[in-house]
């Protein structure tokens, strides 16, 4: 039975990488080893990270200002690590908080410092981003989660700000071209867009570290992890690599121009025959659906058990909504190709004519 | 040519383990999705940490009071979160610094609270294991390296105390039998002896925890992993597969008790030879030799370049010593087979002979 994979993380990856990383694991590069069984100090394996960091900066347009980090952990740890290196009893953090990510974002900042919620989306079950924020003069960094992927909102205009400005990107990382140098720092763990479960990327502009007055402990401070090239200790060798694969990949296919073309004529073909169902209604704000995460209920509840069974038999995976909000939830990474979203359709429209 | 893997880690694994590793990649467990692809939440992956959880508390003979934990970031996370967790002002550290490694727990642990050293073996370059330990009647805990990779010694009966007792068992875990509930908490990286790199093994006795006046982030709070079942977040879900897989074949050659055998036959044959041609010397102390890593020299320093050269040539990987030790080291963990240190040893005498 062919399979539709619309898991929301860790999910699909290009066939060919998968087709890579398994050579990989048999014989790397020519060196008759595996990738698991390398020194992460060979030449090999700094080459590896180089050039993903390398393709990073391109595909984000940034030039030295940044430092490219492969650290451990993904959004949970960055959750505390941000706050850790940039937040103290001087400094006030501003979180949207505008579902499951931000909300625990805000709960490991405040151990570091004052946090203001400046935008909380729970009055209406967070289905819209809220952008009336009110930042106070004196704010050290905003941080906002550019994709929902719980609750399939994604902002899809960046605030403006004077503070620092801190995007966890790990669900719509790489799905198009964006304004990257907004940020200050970008983080995102690999397994959605750029990779297997096991690594996270941070993007941070080294000016704004070393502002603290506290002690780091080295395996979480950026500045340690920048001196030493982003190889402080032994790294997730082959989620790097897996990423750098992904990331080749993307710039490939065309980058990020060519990933948003697909990620948006996806997202349309998915909201509009939902929205032109009755049998299914959408309740996201139609200005901050989400492009990798379509969110939806049937119309009558009832009928949803029987929609999934149907789902599960036609061999799509990944399609039962998050426990906390229940219905439908349809991913749609990078590397979900068009047809299975025609499939999934193609699906939706047979169900609702026979119920 | 035919490669020797002696790497220090990441290093050599099972043939059968890197080609079950690569069959998950296209498919896992029959499930038509490669490992890379599957939601850590499935009943698929759960039942892998479940399986590893349980091969590894039977190798280790622990009951219910011990959790097994899979982490991030290796020993260098495990240098601060077991302060973190353990220590606080009222309580003190005591370190066993035998090396690189117990020296960073040293600095880490420094951030939490009181540190003392209990032990320090710069006097004589790091060539012994210092058992006479002075440890105070309020230590919280005592920390050792059981196997100091860099240094090539490693404790063979582990010190009695009144205090806890943690193990940084990163390059000797499940080498042999050994008494692992004299430990309140053991640690390792999965790169040597359990697996591929980007996971972290962390066992803990329940009752330590929750002791200390201090609010630790949630990702690094041993509590709380434990109370999600080791699913706090999304894991490393193919490292912790590689372990798994690591773990299998641990049992099924034998358990620890094969291993103990192999290892021993190993660096006995190796140690013998060194002792037994006078082109090389080993300086480190008889009885705390490491059965893991061997590190030795030649007697002329000027014949230390032409052997690595050789080495090289022959096929020999990852035999050059550490940067701030020099001369050779050969690591020989689980993996390695007795073939592979003998022709290795057959090298030695061959370029004994000839210089």
């Amino acid at each position: 039975m062919q399979l539709y994979n619309f898991n929301s993380g860790p999910s699909i990856l290009p066939q060919e990488v998968l087709d890579q990383a398994a050579a990989a694991i048999h014989n790397f590069n020519d060196t008759g080893l595996s990738i698991l069984e390398i020194g992460h100090r060979t030449s090999h394996f700094v080459e590896v990270v180089t050039e993903a960091q390398q393709i990073i900066k391109r595909l984000m347009g940034l030039d030295d200002a940044y430092e490219v980090l492969f650290l451990q952990g993904g959004a949970t740890m960055q959750f505390m690590q941000v706050p850790m290196n940039l937040l103290d009893e001087n400094g006030l953090a501003a979180i949207c908080d505008n579902g499951v990510w931000g909300n625990k974002a805000v709960k490991e900042a405040s151990i570091f410092g004052p946090v203001k919620v400046v935008a909380d989306t729970a009055d209406k079950k967070h289905t819209y981003i809220n952008k009336q924020l009110d930042i106070p003069n004196n704010t050290t960094y905003l941080h906002i989660t550019t994709n929902n992927t719980v609750e399939g909102t994604q902002w899809h205009q960046y605030p403006q700000t004077n503070a620092l400005l801190i995007g966890d990107m790990s669900s719509d990382i790489f799905c198009r071209p964006t304004n990257f140098k907004q940020f200050d720092l970008i983080y995102a763990g690999a397994q959605k867009n750029m990779g297997a479960a096991g690594v996270t990327m941070v993007v941070v502009k080294k000016e704004i570290l070393g502002k603290v007055n506290r002690k780091i402990p080295a395996i979480l401070n950026y500045q340690k992890h920048i001196e030493a090239g982003s190889l402080l200790n032994t790294p997730p060798v082959f989620s790097i690599y897996v990423s750098l694969l992904t990331l080749r990949w993307i710039e490939a296919q065309g980058g990020l121009v060519e990933m948003g073309k697909r990620n948006q004529e996806k997202a349309n073909l998915l909201y509009h025959t939902i929205d032109s169902l009755p049998a299914f209604y959408c309740p996201i704000a139609k200005e901050d659906r989400s492009i990798m995460n379509a969110v939806f209920f049937l119309t009558n509840p009832a009928l949803e058990a029987p929609f999934l069974t149907l789902c599960k038999s036609e061999g799509m995976i990944g399609v039962k909504g998050y426990r906390t909000v229940g219905g439908i939830r349809v991913s749609m990474y990078n590397a979900l190709p068009l047809s299975s979203v025609q499939a999934f359709c193609d699906l939706m429209k047979s169900f609702a004519e026979k119920n």
